[in-house]
């Protein structure tokens, strides 16, 4: 019989730590709390297997889930003395979602299940305040139905609302027992008037909708968003946590609050954590009300004028510190915390580890290991590379000028510059028109995570630092100031109002998630120090690293932040790139154009000392360190000329006329240019574009050695299908190399070799590398033709794909392991046939994409190339790699 | 040592027929036929090794090939006690290309080799024929000087024309002894006078001169494009063969010719041939002058004049009969032979298997099956699939009305009509806009295959059966009527005139190259029958196979010719091509262009009814043999409207905005439509569209079951790359065959399968088989992603491939057997491990390709699925590709 529920609590549990891809993070740490002694209210996780076999299965359940169910709630039962559904002693539940990953605020949740008419009474009775009850009892209504029935919680605050304005009321605080005991049938009436049915008061029934409402959330739009921008397989699954119901809104000896055992933020080794007193956790996170502090010091740090736990409830803030030091000795990691107090009793809801900012996890990574927690190897572990992303963009200029216009919690840090926008949907419009938004909201919601990765940062008006926003900004690496109370949002009329000035839709502000300060106006940004703390993780990285690293550059900036960044070398300088400055691209119009091998040569001469001044440069730059110079490759559709004005200036510079001209651009024009006229079939066709390039690489590298400076150039040859073509190529690149060594008499080093970027180049690896010295294996125009889609066009059917769950994860983004990935083994293999010691290397996107780099240490590439800003980010995944292997 | 050299003459040779890769065919042969005992004048044959040693070191000579030369040389002067450069009695030989594959007019030769300033007297002192010896000597420094020395005929050919005008000559026979003895030192001051060099006197040197000639020629651009076009691989190189010359053009005893031991046109068991008195080899084979019959039967057939060589030199010709005889039961395959007879000497020059049409191919196999001669799998194998074509292809409808303008020679069967072209560029010009052309010239060269190639058919008013445009068009299959002396072409002017009417350019006009006639404007034609000796051959052809044969077709049309043809089923079944009926596009447009599933749906329903009357309609033709049906797959933009008028019927349609339609249309333009939204992308994002077809289908089916007509339908969703597209889109089928039977209380067969037509596709081949009952490889797309590039664009640079040499053939005509065929044999060996009965079919243009058919055929494929017109093409490449395995 397959086990389908895990008990947990009383100090023991059938689950574990370890047991996360079955019991989901929550369960496997309620398990492994309630092992390690800890008070954590007892309870069941039904397992994620479940969740697959209801998808499996027409959902539908296994048959021997509702006997294992039943007997783990008679466990609950018996470990605090109480019946699920008896007005005698009446045990209440929270259904909880929770798979493998963290999602937060994307799966439903229900708490207080089991109130009905006659429980609500018991527990009156029992805790001895009826309003309790019956605001918990409406609480359980609103939730359920808007969760479970799918009926809208709008619904039941309108009935609310006329209540208050009714009987005067202002705030929810200012209704008695009385009060909420008359809403309760109001609010069952309605259910019954939307739904045609009764609010459910048998509690298993409750139970079960509740569990398939978490089921069913799983592929909830919301969910599939997040697991899309996460790269979360929907085959995961999500687990059930069923656990009896703690107070902590039971009156002022009760409290609920979240913590961290260090500062998510900073890093810093200190205790960190909100809470609220009489209140469900749920308030705390939602960010509904502006939570209190856990510590003095952080209350007196933020002026704060509520007393902070440590203050309030010495005895139990005590005994959490207990735990938390419990807890990080115990997993060596940084713990997120839910806690719950009711009448004075401390309940542990929830352990995990803490998701933190760049700069925190750099610094947790680096003191853990100097407090000889963990050990180097493991530090480099803990540092996700992709998130270091947000350490290497700018940040603000602090000798910038700037008008601070309001402040409010530094939820995320970096700083960011946008237009205002007020809605998730046009922060995603204007960002596909390429403009940079900064997303203004009251709060968000997990409807806005679409809205939220368009945006450059998020402002909002409420929350705290561990309310939706902040978490989520903080996962995404954006930006993040919330809790600006001072400032005033009007989604309806789209104004932001500061103290002294009102934005509008398309006004230009600044955020500091770093501060929380909100600046008019653009303010000037800095690179960020790459020393401290990231210096000394980063010398780590270089130790454990056995694949190299370089950058994709071809302009003096990129070379020189390259370098910065520790790019060993130039794994990809794109020459075309080096042809759209005004001065040149007419030349390289006129040579595109060109009907005949003469008129060609002539723009091509015009082309040379540009082209040999640009190599220079990047030899000085990169001082010895090779660089893989890739010849014409783009489609010469990404050239032509489009405006009549462009076209006389190259007829002009071509001494031909404009009709010409047209005519020759008529034949230029490809109906599919990806699969058209470019990469080495533009050097077969006009040899004398590549003999030029050669000789201005050739040339320069001659220049640059008359003063001491050694260039390591390796010559590519892109989109190679055929050995007949690279020999070809090559044969012009040698002949060219000869020509210039006897010209100058001087000498100089060198290297030939291909792209690999079309299934056939992958096939054909072991002839071609009896050519080609070196392997760079194209992964972008890889994808394009494995799968058979372009770039350019794919998006509009992805996106459909990602929502009908066709596909996860972008293929573009992350190399896809099984399809491309197998053609770039077989490429290896074959080339290594042929060459044992070539050169192997790769240059698509998936350089600097940390899942893809792990893939090209197993395979054993030479070195991965990537865009400059994401030199760091593969050099720790490429350390991980390493070690990963090492196991 | 290498033996590079191998000698043959006098009864005995060094190698024999099976040595062709090494001797080239015309070496083996001669070889084969000194072995046989027959009379061949004595020579020796320089290996292909040497030629792919030439172009591998630089054009250069293995070390120890002179001496093997000289030794080789020796041999001759001792069999016919004559010596190479001495006065006394020299000896004069023919130096000759000769491939493995036969390359008409291709290579260069240079003959009467051996004469200079002194040679010649003795020549016209042992000859006894000064003029004869003189004539000899200016033709040989025109020649050599033309083919070794790069230096123009035109030239010399002015020297004589005017000579003959300054002395009132009209004729060359005019000219005396004396005369040529004048000519001669004016031929060689032109050569010194273009080169600034005398031309050679030293024999050795002219030899090895001629000899790098033929090596050289290998290489120029004539043998280029003939190896193009018949796929002949570069790295088989050319063998040079040097043999004695012997003359007949010494006198009136003399004579020389070419004959077939069956009529090459008709396949008629009888001696067939030309021949010239007085005249050497090359007169006859380049159409100079007209030849005459050499049998008696001939003559009175054509009503010739002058007297047949059975009539003329029955001795002689008796002789040759043997020789006849001997050739074709030693070869078992009709011959075609070169002799000359040098003063009542007859001396066979050459034998080989003969060109011959199509139909002569058919009752050439057919009667010496018949005859005992071979086998029928031997029959089989002896006819060229490719050759086949022509006999498939619509000939004059006996009963048309016609206008007969002109006749010539039947040069080569089939009809044609075009549009008169003059010249071969003017040819390729007018194909390329998609025009039917008819190609005029007064005789053809082999400069005029690419143009020859592009016309429909072609018309010459010079030269013989066997002149070059005869031969070259029976190999290509193209109609040709030869030597239509009647008819006068001005290739300046562009006229061609008969009796009564004038054609100018882009006149349209018929040929019949059966009967020779030529046609005003077009005629009417008829399909051929395809009984008699084609339905014996097609049905030992299905006994041998064992490979499957479907078609491609979805029009009605389509589907009968295809069983007429003997198609077993259908391979593929477009279902767009059923929508570009002006009634259904505007539907097929309004349907794409929706921006709404509702709007979809509604243009949806309107094509229901066309594509279940299509289905019907199907079914009812292929009377139970099964079809594959292609759900929607091209790139959309082959359907969106164009011209403001049909944008503004699309709104109406729709019911929408003309500005709406634009909008959609911007919307739905792609960079690359080959690698965009089409295949089962777009029944993913538009599931709506494939719910219909499968509905159409399915009802189709049970209403033509109702007549008891069964239905074998094979749902093919195309483009895919992933199992979890096809999962979704088998789903739709399945969902809807299941509703359909339920909505009609009707049962059905039918199975959902995929097209492999991407590398991806390929590699997750055990994935897919899980959920598709069949594979059908469409190697146009993966032939496109295989290399990268597009078909529609790819002309341009392959043609420039071509040229260069960096590729050789076409994969789009023949499968890429490295590269998309490995693809091809991962995706059967993956598909078979999760499907071991699984169903695999190949629906490209390659399945009407022989090569591609054996290729298909050894990998194990179930069918192929071709063009109608290609299917008897197929299936007797699939029976000739069974009997190569069997061996």
């Amino acid at each position: 019989m397959t086990k389908w529920v895990y008990a947990f609590g009383d100090g023991s549990a059938d689950g574990s730590a370890d047991m996360k891809n079955l019991l989901g993070g929550k369960g496997a740490n309620l398990a492994e709390m309630s092992n390690l002694g800890l008070p954590v209210p007892p309870g069941f996780t039904i397992s994620t297997e479940v969740c697959t076999h209801y998808y499996d299965n027409s959902k539908s359940y296994p048959g021997d889930l509702e006997t294992q169910v039943g007997d783990a709630l008679g466990k609950i039962e018996s470990a605090l003395g109480r019946t699920f559904g008896s007005v005698d002693k009446p045990l209440l539940v929270s259904v909880r979602s929770g798979g493998r990953a963290s999602m937060p605020g994307m799966m439903d949740t229900v708490l207080n299940l089991g109130l009905n008419d006659e429980t609500v009474e018991s527990l009156a009775t029992e805790s001895g305040d009826a309003r309790f009850a019956y605001d918990s009892y409406r609480r359980f209504i609103t939730m359920y139905s808007d969760v479970v029935l799918g009926v809208d919680h709008g619904e039941f605050e309108e009935i609310l609302d006329n209540y208050k304005v009714d009987r005067g009321y202002r705030l929810d605080t200012e209704l008695s027992a009385d009060d909420w005991k008359q809403l309760v049938p109001m609010y069952k009436e309605r259910v019954k008037d939307v739904l045609g049915e009764d609010f459910p008061q048998d509690c298993q029934a409750q139970l079960w909708g509740a569990i398939g409402a978490v089921f069913n959330s799983w592929m909830n739009p919301r969910a599939e968003t997040y697991r899309r921008l996460h790269d979360i397989p929907a085959s995961w699954g999500t687990a059930v946590n069923v656990q009896a119901m703690v107070f902590g809104n039971m009156g002022d000896d009760c409290a609920t609050g979240v913590c961290f055992s260090r500062n998510p933020a900073t890093g810093e080794n200190a205790f960190y954590g909100e809470y609220l007193i009489n209140a469900q956790g749920e308030d705390v996170v939602a960010g509904i009300r502006t939570p209190q502090n856990l510590t003095k010091a952080e209350r007196e740090a933020a002026k704060g004028e509520l007393p902070s736990m440590e203050e309030a409830m010495p005895e139990t803030f005590a005994e959490l510190c207990d735990i938390r030091e419990k807890l990080e000795r115990h997993y060596k990691d940084m713990q997120d915390m839910e806690f719950t107090i009711q009448q004075n009793r401390l309940w542990m809801l929830q352990t995990r580890s803490g998701k933190r900012t760049a700069r925190a996890a750099l610094k947790i990574a680096c003191d853990m290991v100097d407090e000889g927690l963990i050990a180097q190897a493991e530090g480099v572990m803990r540092v996700d590379p992709m998130q270091i992303d947000q350490l290497l963009h700018p940040m603000l200029d602090p000798d910038a000028d700037k008008e601070v216009v309001g402040r409010g919690l530094p939820a995320s840090p970096g700083a960011a510059t946008g237009a205002v926008v007020f809605t998730a949907e046009d922060a995603e419009a204007w960002k596909a028109d390429g403009k940079a938004v900064i997303l203004v909201r009251t709060e968000t919601s997990p409807e806005d995570i679409g809205g939220m990765h368009a945006a450059e940062g998020i402002l909002t008006t409420r929350g705290g630092m561990t309310s939706h926003a902040a978490v989520v900004a903080r996962g995404m690496g954006r930006p993040c100031v919330s809790g600006a109370g001072e400032l005033r949002v009007d989604a309806i009329s789209k104004t932001l109002s500061c103290m002294e000035r009102t934005y509008k839709e398309g006004d230009i502000i600044t955020l500091d998630g770093t501060t929380g300060q909100i600046m008019h106006g653009a303010v000037d940004m800095i690179l960020p120090e790459l020393t401290g703390d990231f210096g000394k993780l980063m010398e780590w990285v270089d130790t454990f690293r056995t694949m190299g690293v370089r950058a994709n550059a071809e302009t003096p900036l990129d070379a020189e932040t390259a370098k910065k960044f520790g790019a060993e070398g130039i794994g990809l300088s794109r020459t075309e790139h080096m042809f759209f400055d005004p001065e040149r691209i007419v030349h390289m119009r006129e040579m595109i154009m060109s009907s005949t091998e003469e008129q060609r040569r002539k723009a091509v001469d015009k082309l040379l000392p540009y082209q040999r001044e640009d190599f220079e440069t990047l030899f000085r730059i990169m001082e010895g360190r090779p660089i893989t110079i890739r010849l014409l490759d783009p489609p010469l559709n990404e050239f032509l000329p489009h405006s009549e004005e462009e076209l006389q200036e190259v007829a002009d510079a071509a001494g031909v006329t404009l009709k010409d001209i047209k005519i020759r651009k008529n034949q230029l024009d490809e109906a599919n240019p990806m699969l058209g006229h470019r990469g080495c079939r533009l050097g077969i066709t006009y040899p004398e574009v590549y003999e030029m390039q050669a000789r201005a690489i050739f040339e320069a590298a001659v220049n640059v050695g008359k003063d001491g400076v050694k260039a390591v150039p390796e010559v590519m040859i892109p989109l190679v299908g055929m050995k007949s073509e690279l020999d070809m190529m090559a044969d012009v690149v040698n002949t060219t190399a000869d020509a210039v060594k006897k010209e100058t008499g001087a000498d100089f080093e060198y290297m030939v070799g291909t792209m690999i970027e079309l299934p056939r180049a992958c096939l054909m690896a072991e002839e071609i590398a009896e050519t080609a010295e070196f392997f760079s294996f194209g992964t972008n125009d890889l994808t394009q033709t494995t799968y058979g889609f372009s770039r350019d066009d794919a998006a509009p059917f992805l996106d459909v794909y990602h929502r009908k769950g066709v596909m996860e994860g972008d293929p573009f983004m992350t190399i896809d392991v099984d399809g491309v990935g197998e053609l770039v083994k077989i490429g290896i293999e074959r080339g290594k046939k042929a060459r044992p010691d070539i050169k192997l290397g790769i240059c698509g996107e998936h350089g600097g994409d940390p899942a893809s780099v792990h893939f090209c240490h197993q395979i054993g590439l030479t070195y991965v190339s990537c865009s400059p800003y994401r030199v760091p980010i593969a050099r720790l995944a490429a350390a991980q790699a390493a070690l990963a292997e090492k196991g």
